[in-house]
């Protein structure tokens, strides 16, 4: 039988299947572990009306083995808005099959039918195996820092 | 006379002087020159009743100086928004005067009102005056590295 991949889009109905897979990319990644407040709001943001981001499973012979976020940023430049590739994974077992080829083509699918101008992504720089994979797809690698700010940092702020 | 600082949100009646000054940043960054498309799009993107992006401009002693594009993206960890910081701007003629720390401190007000899990931005390498001001700004240097597929790569994808 022919392997067959699903995408599916994140919902009620499977959103456990999900989170769990989240938690998996948190773990690859060292983060910290995902508290139940977390989950709840990673739901609301997910499934509102207004949803904060949009998120797809996917499936391989009915079995969820991985899940990409994707959001708009903008181009002030182009003035056109920007497909940003938050999360893409998929189960440790499961890579070097070209599943995360299909997956990062399927983004770039929506890149198109959403009239974006650019599609943009960020690799830990450690992450060897996602930076070989994007150098297969002729990704332009930009020559920029990306800073940040934490939660605490912005807290503490006082005008 | 104390030097007077305000901020402006970008609306129909100064449009085009916040127009002027994404050009003046375009020209800094050796960007290609924005046509009158862009134009069109930037002002429809930013005033539509579902913008794609806030914009402000900095206005000094009633002249328009600099300005500043944010917009919301999400950390699927935190289960947060963040607040991403496009562009900031100050006229070349009127840097080093703190006027920037005083935008910067705006947007990190804005990231706490609107409960953001961070703040985030990215800075060209060569841009070392903005690297010195990120450094002082205690701001954290993500060991990321940032990839872009252009809108070209994108059109000319077929599934």
């Amino acid at each position: 039988m022919a392997e067959e991949i699903v995408f599916e889009k994140v919902d009620d109905g499977n959103f456990d299947e999900f989170f769990s897979l989240v938690e998996k990319l948190a773990e690859y990644e060292k983060q910290n572990q995902l508290d139940k407040q977390v989950k709840l709001r990673l739901k609301q943001d997910a499934l509102s009306e207004k949803p904060r981001f949009e998120a797809y499973l996917t499936k391989l012979n009915n079995r969820y083995i991985g899940y990409f976020i994707f959001f708009m940023t903008y181009s002030s430049y182009l003035a056109l808005p920007t497909l940003y590739l938050e999360d893409i994974f998929v189960l440790e077992e499961l890579r070097g099959k070209g599943i995360g080829q299909k997956m990062f083509q399927f983004c770039i699918q929506q890149a198109k039918e959403k009239d974006c101008g650019r599609m943009e992504w960020c690799v830990y720089n450690w992450n060897k195996p996602a930076i070989n994979f994007y150098k297969k797809n002729i990704a332009t690698r930009l020559n920029k820092t990306y800073y940040r700010l934490t939660r605490e940092q912005i807290e503490d702020f006082s005008d």
